[in-house]
């Protein structure tokens, strides 16, 4: 996979481009992470996602501590290409809390 | 519904929080922008998607003047409180090209 020239010229901007896994089988969006071009062109090169982790400012191929790795499907990006949605497939929990998902709690109704 | 503590914190700090839109029926993702404190609690009160134009500077309510709505079914938070994922009934294209997703783009796999 290449990376599209829209997504290239954000990338080459210093733009950091949201990604959004969402789990192949199910649907369910799992996490929102960010990318820098290296990060994008490893995780379309190896298939295994990697971000760009901002406090950290380095690669984080997810799961090489965890072993809950996200192996990529398929990529899509948006129309202004700052966003790509990525289905993946997710081994284990997506999120550090142990839960499958990062969006694993609800804005409660009002009373 | 009423701003979680952890997500109000990262407003008042002036950060815009991503948003993900979801087709509550398909499990589409459609589209993510941004939120700021009163782009969110605007949402959460009357139930009408809005957003915060990072383009123009002002609250944004998806559909005000397409007709395409958003109408907020449920919305969930992410572990770090800085990404929402919405759970929207969808009138017409979320997109505004027409596409109903603003991800219709497939990054094509390599030759």
């Amino acid at each position: 996979m290449e990376i599209p020239a829209e997504v290239a010229a954000r990338l080459a901007e210093g733009t950091l481009i949201a990604a959004i896994a969402q789990d192949v089988h199910s649907g369910e969006v799992l996490m929102m992470a960010w990318m820098n071009e290296e990060a994008l062109s490893k995780t379309l090169h190896t298939k295994k996602v990697t971000y760009w982790s901002r406090s950290r400012n380095q690669l984080w191929t997810k799961g090489e501590s965890s072993g809950h790795t996200q192996e990529l499907i398929s990529a899509r990006y948006d129309c202004d290409g700052d966003a790509l949605l990525l289905q993946v497939e997710q081994v284990g929990a997506a999120c550090h809390t142990g839960e499958r998902t990062c969006f694993y709690r609800e804005i409660a109704p009002a009373q």
